[in-house]
């Protein structure tokens, strides 16, 4: 699994105020947590910490922040094209650009975004309409986004198709229906591009959500699920994708196997 | 989910003892605890406890014994015939029987079985060389068996294909493996047999059992798994069926679901 770590998001309060008061410490502890916990890009986002006109200052603040502490690669996370700028520009390593939607001409325009910067790129199979409630139209979506990715040349290691995690506690049906477009989608493309999800969602307004959250993930891994932005710092989450991995024969067994993935991912 | 409670089983020492001793009070409590935590079949093994002279009636006594506690449903569990028959016969309510063999003449004769004592019919896709260790067959061996319910009139709701967990600490792609036949096998019919699993052994001799069983169980059920024989009294492992089936949309959301889940087992 591609672990994206979710934490360093201006929604949380901690980092809300580390943002406000240009306090880095936080930043700095939290990206260093991640990365030792196993993310292997950490997200990005000033969230609603600050007003928008000065979203693309905190962007760019937190990316020089987060980068004294590690050289982890970072997924920039922004709905907002001059942030998502703000953002790239200060990007030291090839970057994650988290996200572009399957509208034609933003897929078009963040493409082109991401071969400039060397960056892999996350599109959602959200179009004008928002999320589609139904399998067919998820899946003619991401069918889209491969196509304008092969069409322009965008290497599907660097694409990776978010189906969109809906949450369990306001639509039920919609959980179900993420994991069967997931499953229809398996052998779209030789090599498959990535597929990703933001995982917290599917516990928003829930209770549990840290229960919700590891069995949605395994549910989908077992599914062709190989990337999230996720928290790596649950570790009961942690356990759950560690031992998904090694039943789905992605990590080798030995009695000490969630140590042993740890270890890995802290001398890395 | 059909649960089906594993613990009346003489491999457990506690069990073992209660056979030997013939004392009901241990088959009293755990018949009592597992049907109060959920399980729709108390499956009934003698194991190795006695010796196998001893064993038709081990069973026997069992399901006397079980019976004086609850009227769950119990499965008959043996793969000796003999000792299967000495528990469908005191079995006052429509059991289940686990286990046949999808090779023709046994499978044959087990389905006959299952339709004398108004049963429902657990059927393994082994043959005579065993487990297989691929896709293919294992799919070939539940469209045979599937066959053989449809020849004899046996309803599909009674038939239950149990695709054979390995223990991933001896052969790691096996997991992976059954959860890609679960897939493929989907639709073979409709209404559709159900698939079962024996769950623990897909932990066996591994550390961290109880997170191995939970994690392959929902990784499972997103594949279209609707029954296991498993331990019902680890409460980690029914939270994260629990939370599966919610995630899957057969259970209603509430920020209650757990202790819901719990409550109207335990009224039914």
């Amino acid at each position: 699994m591609i672990i994206v770590g979710e934490r360093l998001n201006g929604q949380f309060d901690d980092v809300g105020r580390a943002i406000q008061d240009r306090d880095p410490r936080v930043l700095h502890e939290l990206a260093q947590k991640q990365v030792d916990a196993g993310a292997d890009y950490l997200d990005v986002s000033v969230g609603t910490a600050v007003a928008s006109r000065d979203k693309a200052d905190a962007m760019a603040w937190m990316v020089e922040a987060i980068q004294e502490a590690t050289d982890c690669p970072l997924a920039i996370d922004s709905p907002v094209e001059a942030v998502m700028q703000a953002g790239l520009e200060k990007a030291e390593n090839p970057p994650m650009i988290n996200s572009s939607s399957a509208e034609p001409e933003k897929l078009k325009k963040y493409i082109e975004m991401a071969q400039e910067h060397d960056a892999a790129l996350v599109a959602l199979t959200t179009d004008k309409d928002g999320v589609p409630n139904d399998i067919a139209k998820r899946t003619e979506l991401a069918g889209n986004i491969v196509m304008a990715a092969m069409e322009a040349g965008l290497p599907f290691d660097d694409l990776y198709i978010d189906l969109v995690a809906l949450p369990v506690s306001a639509t039920q049906q919609q959980p179900g229906i993420m994991i069967e477009a997931l499953r229809q989608l398996q052998g779209i493309a030789d090599p498959s591009p990535h597929f990703i999800v933001g995982l917290s969602n599917v516990s928003q307004s829930a209770a549990k959500r840290s229960l919700i959250n590891r069995t949605y993930l395994v549910m989908c891994m077992a599914n062709g699920l190989d990337a999230a932005i996720m928290d790596p710092l649950d570790d009961e989450l942690m356990d759950a994708m560690i031992t998904a991995e090694l039943l789905l024969n992605q990590q080798i067994y030995s009695d000490s196997f969630l140590s042993a993935y740890r270890s890995s991912k802290r001398r890395s």
